[in-house]
């Protein structure tokens, strides 16, 4: 969770979705230096347009290399990311503050920084970007500063790379207290193409998004505090 | 890490490699009463007789159900177990006391664990069943009771199920500080058919163990300091 410089070149490891929040991580971490190893899952989620606007993001921050794991969050059932139940449209606020969203994915992040423990030990790696942000604290227990960073301190146990040495691994995370708004405004300053993001669960199969799902109502409501044009591509209604 | 009793019928989490060690841990488990919800995985492993073995354990355990999860741990490089590296034959103690074994698979215990919390969090179940041991704790840091107290720790901030309630979310050790013959002469006494279980990291087609691997001089040791006869099929040399 903390902070710290990096030489030029340094190599670090980024969580990258495709959507909004990853890319502003990914243009922050690119400011600060690091030399980037992108990491995106094909985890059977719905909307495979996230895959692609990985690519495009990817590219953009001309990564060191952008590898793409395919795991199956699916086997155990449990969500509306990946099995068989209707996206909720129409959130409000108050829907979203009542208790855990139908899009929580169990244990998702547990996963995703799992995965990118391993990738840091064989890159020798010692940072980690992931964008969660505080937006997300209501619903998400995985996205919370104390999950945070109670999964830095296992990560410096469960490694060679943690174990040996005097730095540490850390696990970054610039978005954490940040509003979207204030994403949107950060992420615009350093030329992050907002374009080639994708925030929908539920695209249309052109990669536009639908307009109406909880990630869309969020996404809108930044680029219209932050006063910067949203250029999403929304499905004609 | 800590023990408790449990209910007829309270749900467990078991990961289940069809080695010696979770086969044991499987019995232990069952022994103490827990329906046993098996996890194993597919992870491009050169000895794919482990998932076979795996399948006759569950079996045996009368399990609840068994998944077998398939990851890419290849893809990031870096081990012998899955990458185009040979299988080191014929270590001694004082090779496996010099460091980091080049059998290790980086974070695998942290991704391994990472699915169980996934799936325990699904059952609603707060037993997680792993058969890490002392023998390993020399070569590999993600088998060491201090990161087995800190990914605990952290798997109750990272889900629903261990922020909500009173009772925690545990990863039971049991084999933790225990010796491989201790191992065998608990699992001879709990009925354990060691015969359907596989250690070898270099097996031939038919299954039978080479015998000359770290894995197999562990497991012979195992019997021979137990006064056990071995009943491992190696193969003709």
């Amino acid at each position: 969770m903390t902070k710290g410089s990096s030489s030029p070149g340094t190599p670090a490891i980024l969580l990258l979705s495709g959507g909004l929040d990853s890319a502003t991580v990914g243009a922050m971490a690119r400011a600060d230096g690091f030399a980037l190893h992108a990491l995106s899952f094909d985890y059977g989620q719905r909307h495979k347009a996230e895959l692609q606007a990985a690519d495009r993001v990817a590219k953009s921050l001309d990564v060191v290399e952008h590898k793409v794991a395919h795991i199956d969050l699916a086997l155990f059932g449990g969500s509306a990311l990946t099995a068989d139940i209707d996206v909720p449209k129409g959130r409000t606020d108050s829907d979203r503050d009542a208790g855990i969203p139908i899009t929580y994915v169990p244990a998702r992040n547990t996963i995703f920084l799992s995965y990118a423990l391993a990738f840091a030990e064989v890159r020798e790696a010692r940072h980690i970007f992931i964008g969660v942000n505080a937006v997300d604290f209501s619903g998400y227990p995985d996205c919370r500063p104390d999950y945070i960073k109670a999964y830095e301190t296992m990560a410096n146990l469960a490694t060679v790379l943690g174990r040996s040495g005097t730095a540490r691994i850390e696990i970054r995370t610039p978005l954490l207290h940040m509003s979207k708004a204030e994403i949107v405004a950060a992420g615009t300053r350093l030329d992050v193409d907002y374009a080639q993001t994708t925030s929908c669960y539920d695209p249309d199969e052109y990669g536009r998004a639908c307009g109406a799902c909880d990630a869309c109502f969020l996404r809108r409501e930044g680029f219209a505090a932050a006063g910067i044009a949203d250029p999403t591509r929304y499905k004609a209604s």
